[in-house]
This record gives structure tokens, C-alpha cells and sequence, in this order.
């Protein structure tokens, strides 16, 4: 029995672009194999070679000569560079050119790309580039391995581990190359368009050592807004949306890729932390969440011999949390003035007199008071612009008082 | 217009059975959306809460109290440990056992889990557990991040960065979870039936630095046998596939993880590696490919520190390759001795006495022929197991003498 409202969605989920990129001088069979199956379920694939040599076993729609003239150069010219580092790197930079170009055009409902430490290297440089509005894979040999940095991953990537090398056809490859088409076709058949006149988005910043989140989104809800939480794992994924223009107001309550990035801890992230909001000018609240301690993942060996003097708190065997001192918390503050002091948009420090968070509180390991208002009282000084306020509020940050003054200083800000 | 064949393909594409497991402590309002996405799409998805805690917004199919008794306890036990870690390792216990009972009963096609860093460990735990047969996918909020380790993930994880945390429905929660069951849907959906009398599987360990099996493949295919590459960057995949019965013969030609095990290198996996195709009794030929170097991803100040005096290779800024020396080098062998004379199959080392990769030849940086003939002495004198012998071959490594040498040994055992 056919269900003619079912053929219905599935004609309307056929005919998407999916770009797929890979090196053909090493990958064309494995390549092929892919773009078949994507046109067998009914989708448009668009291949990108992005290899530096030749020996494709069939043509792809956008051949390498072709990348390397949107990169600025001529194929031959990048066969010749010394280092493949370098050769790799101005592929990527045609693909991505290329990109941008297909996107323009309505051309890239996802995109796929496949490859050992060169194909890896070059699609997640591209999928860095593009918006979260596109559904990306990556499936690599080397896709969980130390060469994959944290830093070099979209903040929406998938990545799938090739479980063999991707090295010629055979029952294991075949097997990882069903499930990557499966994956990126249903990805851009489920992604459903954004509803039109949607809530404005207030994104928070947060860490499992505070719970302002739940008591500000009642309030926020209560007032149409959308909340959106971001953990401060060091994606910088509220950045990034920020700069993509999803976020319309900030509750930047955890600092801490900032407080990592003074004390040299694990958590990326804090080169760009603060800075998108000021540069967007949209309204922010920051309080300094998680000031208190850093993160350092490693074993307790590794940690001693830097820290062996600080107090210390194990999440579990592999991350510690790590004491800030007063004179690391006093750097941290000079550091959120100097990018503080560049913003566009209406901000407020919102400093809680009893603590940072869970650690940091009465009877807890990490509590100091002497040293937050220290803190407070360089953030209170030195601010030279004039879109920024100080205030101060005696209660500890995971307080019920604390979220809502917040939520109520941006919402005023907001308004 | 309607295609009868499509709509008779889609309907075969239905009714998968795929397991979600989430902590609904927590994330309940998200596992919800997730399953009733899959649900529209045809398929039957069956909720396990791996949550320590009440609280659920929906029923599960199997709740935490029937987790907890498949890992022998009661949820008020597991509730009372002190340490949250002990307590998500028990949840984690109850899943994998719930989820043995599903694969007898053929009731998982798929499995997506969702999480923060308590559910992703709980999910990786899970999967870590399951064939290479069952697609496999985990959205995490912290799936890019120093707390994920290579050694946490399966050979063929997928992992998806959540953009926002799961804290909610949102537009951007919930694009997550659409492309999350899309994904999962599409893996389920294409994942095609393994050919019947398919041709045994030769499994080939590599590294970059070797050009060997592009010489055995055309040897393999002409006799009948499908060769199936392994890139030796630690991931343990070859030796998991062996003990999962896909490979029949084994030419582990890079022994690049016991290296990095005996040198504290970078590249992990050394402690499994030769072991599961001895005890699995698969015949053997082992090569000691990338034995003059081990890998160090780090900046070159942290190399320094460790290994100023040796020869040192930069493969790129974060990754150098660093030369053994003659000391590590028979240390390496009697570990390989150690491990190959509990072997239960026909075993040959094959050394090639003019050099392990394309850095150790005349002429380049890790040429060490007297290091590598000390070597080759230290196997020849150590076996006490008859199925053991070893030959040496006057041949680099790379040379197409030596790939079809070894192709030529395996053959031989193997018939």
C-alpha cells in the first residue's frame, strides 16, 4: 500500500546539492563510489578534486587545474612548491573560493569530504569556512588521533572514522562509504528550513560548576526571547555565531577560556572569547564565571610539575581543575578591560561578591574572597568606554538573585 | 509522477531499529525530539535512559531502573555512590549488557546517543562495546575537546560537535538533532548486506612512509584474496576487526604502534598490537616497517625537552618524527619476540636488511644498517615457537622485491 502524503515528503527531500571533496590522485575510485550512491538516492553531488597530481579514474565536475586558478595560481605552479604542506595549503584555499562562489548560488545543501592526513587537512580547512547552516562530513583515516586538534574542527563538524584506510574498494571501505553517503544525505533531507519571525536569541555561556542557565530561562522565555546555552569547552561556537548573526543578545557569565588562555590551561578558545561580541556591538553581560581555577587535562604527573604548589581538584583522572592566584585573576580582569574597552554595543560587568562558582563559595576549596574583589576592583577602574558599566551584586554566582539581575541588566540593555 | 521502483526501495529502507541513549535526567526534552524524528522517518527507535536521576518528561522504552539491574544493582544503590564517575561507569555497565540482549535478538540496526561529558562518556563506553556492523553516532557538546581521547572512540565512531549545549530546544538544539536523526536514519538506511562467499580478507598495516601494498594488491586480487589497508596511527583497528573474525590473513608490515609503545611516543595502540591475530591464530607475516622512528605531536619546545640529542624529522609544525635508537631497537624486538611466541598461527618476520622507511635508506636521515642488523640478530635467536621463523631479505622495505616477497610467505600459509 503506497501512502501518497509519504511519496510526497520524499520527492520534496530529493534533489540537494552535495558537494563532495577529495584528493583523486589517491582517492578517485573511493571518490566515485561515493558520488554514485548519492546520486542513487536522488541527490545532485558536485565533486571537487582537490589532489595536487593527476590520475583521476574519472572526471570530476570541478578538476584541480580549476582550484588552483581560484586559489590565484596554476596547477603546474603548486606541483612545483617544495613542501606538500604548502601545495595542500593553496588547495584549500581554491576549494574554499570555490565554495563561497557555489554558495552564493544556492549550490551546497551539504558537503562531504574523505581522506588520509592531506584530505583531512584540506576539507576541514574548507568546512571551517562555511556557515552552520551546512551539514558537514568528514570522513578521514585519522579522524580520532592526536594529529586532529581541537582548533581544527568546525564547530558543527561530523566526523566519522574510517576504520580501514581509505585505499582502493573492499568490504570495509565499501562499508564506512554507504554509511557516509547515508549520513550526509539524511542530514540535508531532515534539515528543516528556520520558521520565519522566530524569537531573538540570547546565547549563555556556561560550565557544569554554575546554574545560572535555569533560572534565567524562565525569564527569558517570559519575555520572547530564545535561550541558547553554550558550554565554555573552548569551541568558541558563541563566537562564531555571533559573527554568523544568530545571536542578538549575550549572557557571557563563564570566562573561561579567558582565564586558560592567561594561565596557559587546556581549554582553548580564549584568543577569541569576548572579542565577537564588542566587534558585532550587540548588548552583553559578562561576569566571571570560573574564574576561580583552570583546566588542565593530563595526568597528575604532568600537572605537578607546573602547579605542584596550587590547590588542586580532580573532575576525574584525566582533567584537574587548577587554582587561579589573585595575581592571574588581576591579569584576567586587564585582559577583559583591554577587549572590553573596543566594544560597539552597551556592556555590563556583573561581579558577584560571594563566589564563581561551585568551588568557590564558603567552606569550598577555591574560595577567595580577598582576591575577587581585588578583581572587581580593577574591572571597576578601568574601563574607558563608555558603553560599559560596573555592578556589583552581594550574592554568590550560582544564587537565584545573581541570574536574574543578570537576565534583567541585558533584557534593559536589550530593550 | 511516481517511480514504483523508488517507493518499493523506500519502503525496504524502513522499519530499522535504532537505539537511542541518552541521560533523561537531563536531556529529556532532546532525546524526545530525537525520537519522534526518527519515528517520521519510518523507523522504530527505542529510548534508553542512562540517567542516575528521575526527572524523565517522557517514558522510556527502558528506564534507568532496568539499567541499573542489567549491571547488577539497584538505581537507589547507584544514586548513593559517592563518586558521580562510579556511578555513570555502573550505567554504562547496564546499557552494554541491555544492549548485548538487543544484537542476539536482532533488534539493533543503529544506535545515536546524545550527551555532555557525563552521556558522551556513558555512550563511547557503550559503543566501544558493538561490532563494526552496527552504524554508530554520537552528538556530543564536548565531542572536539581535550576530554575526548583517541582511546575513548570505536574504530568507526562517528561524532558530531553539538554546537550549542543540549540544554533545551532551540533552533540550534534542535538543528542538531535533525541532522543527528538524519544521520543516523541515512547511515541505517544505505548500510547495504554483506555479499555472500565474499573472498577472504588480507589485512596490510601502513604508514606513509611505505609503498608496499600498492606492489601486494594486484598479487592479492589475482589470488583470489581482497586486501583490506590499515593505516598504523593507533586506532587499534585491525586488531579489533581480527578479534571481530573479518580478517583471514594478516601482513603487518608497520609495527609503528609497539615503536611509539616502547618510546613513549605519541601514536598509541602499542599495547594490543600482534596480539589479537596470535591469539586469533590467523597466519602471519610481520615486517619491521617504521621502526627507525617514532611520532611526537607537540610543539618542537616540548620534543626538546625529551629527545634534544637525536635526529629529528618535522613531518609538519605539530607532528615530528623521531629517530629510535639502537638500544630501543632490540628492546622493540624483544617485545615482538614476547608477544609472537604465544602465537597460535603460522608467523614469519620478513626483515629487510636495507631499511624500515623512506627516512631510514642510504642517504637519509635515520640510515642505521648496524642498528638494524643488531635487530634482526636479537629475532633470529629468540623464538621458542616452532610456528615461528624468521627471514631476512637483502631489500629496503619500499623495494617491490620485498612486498611481493611477503605477499608470496603469507600465500603460502595461508593455503
Amino acid at each position: 500500500m503506497i501512502n501518497f502524503r509519504e511519496v510526497y515528503i520524499i520527492v520534496e527531500k530529493k534533489n540537494k546539492h552535495i558537494v563532495v571533496i577529495a584528493t583523486l590522485d589517491t582517492k578517485s575510485e573511493e571518490a566515485k563510489y561515493l558520488k554514485d550512491l548519492i546520486s542513487e538516492r536522488g541527490h545532485n553531488p558536485l565533486v571537487i578534486n582537490g589532489g595536487i597530481f593527476g590520475h583521476s579514474t574519472f572526471t570530476p565536475d570541478i578538476n584541480h587545474g580549476e582550484v588552483a586558478e581560484a586559489a590565484g595560481r596554476t596547477i603546474k605552479e603548486i606541483q612545483s612548491f617544495k613542501g606538500e604542506g604548502e601545495a595542500i595549503s593553496a588547495m584549500a584555499l581554491g576549494v574554499a573560493n570555490i565554495m563561497q562562489n557555489l554558495l552564493s548560488e544556492g549550490k551546497v545543501d551539504g558537503i562531504i569530504a574523505i581522506g588520509g592526513s592531506m584530505g583531512t587537512s584540506l576539507g576541514l580547512k574548507v568546512m571551517q569556512q562555511l556557515p552552520i547552516s551546512i551539514p558537514k562530513i568528514m570522513l578521514s583515516s585519522i579522524a580520532f588521533t592526536p594529529m586532529i586538534t581541537p582548533e581544527s574542527v568546525s564547530i558543527d563538524q561530523v566526523m566519522m572514522q574510517s576504520v580501514g584506510d581509505l585505499w582502493g574498494l573492499n568490504r570495509i571501505t565499501k562499508m564506512a562509504l554507504q554509511r557516509a553517503a547515508g549520513a550526509i544525505c539524511g542530514m540535508v533531507e531532515e534539515q528543516k528550513k528556520e520558521d520565519a519571525g522566530e524569537k531573538p536569541v540570547i546565547a549563555i555561556t556556561t560550565l557544569g560548576v554554575h546554574n545560572y542557565a535555569d533560572y534565567c530561562k524562565p525569564l527569558l522565555l517570559g519575555k520572547g526571547y530564545e535561550p541558547v546555552v553554550f558550554h565554555s569547552v573552548g569551541t568558541n561556537a558563541c563566537e562564531k555565531l555571533i559573527r554568523q548573526g544568530y545571536i542578538n543578545g549575550l549572557l557571557d557569565l563563564s570566562i573561561h577560556e579567558l582565564v586558560n588562555f592567561v594561565c596557559s590551561g587546556s581549554i582553548k578558545g580564549g584568543e577569541e572569547k569576548i572579542t565577537a561580541a564588542c566587534e558585532q556591538g550587540i548588548p552583553q553581560v559578562i561576569a566571571p564565571g570560573a574564574l576561580d581555577f583552570f583546566t588542565w587535562a593530563g595526568t597528575r604527573e604532568t600537572l605537578l610539575q607546573n602547579f605542584r604548589h596550587r590547590n588542586v581538584h580532580m573532575h576525574n583522572p584525566l582533567v584537574y581543575l587548577v587554582q587561579t592566584t589573585p595575581e592571574e585573576k588581576k591579569e584576567i580582569a586587564r585582559l577583559l578591560l583591554e577587549r572590553v574597552n573596543k566594544t560597539n554595543g552597551p556592556t555590563v560587568f556583573l561581579v558577584p561578591l560571594q563566589g564563581f562558582s561551585r568551588l568557590d563559595r564558603e567552606g569550598m576549596p577555591f574560595y577567595d574572597p580577598a582576591a575577587g574583589k581585588e578583581f572587581a576592583g580593577v574591572l571597576k577602574q578601568g574601563s574607558t568606554n563608555r558603553l560599559v558599566e560596573a555592578v556589583e551584586i552581594d550574592a554568590h554566582i550560582n544564587d537565584a538573585v545573581f541570574a536574574e539581575k543578570a537576565a534583567e541588566l541585558l533584557l534593559e540593555k536589550m530593550s
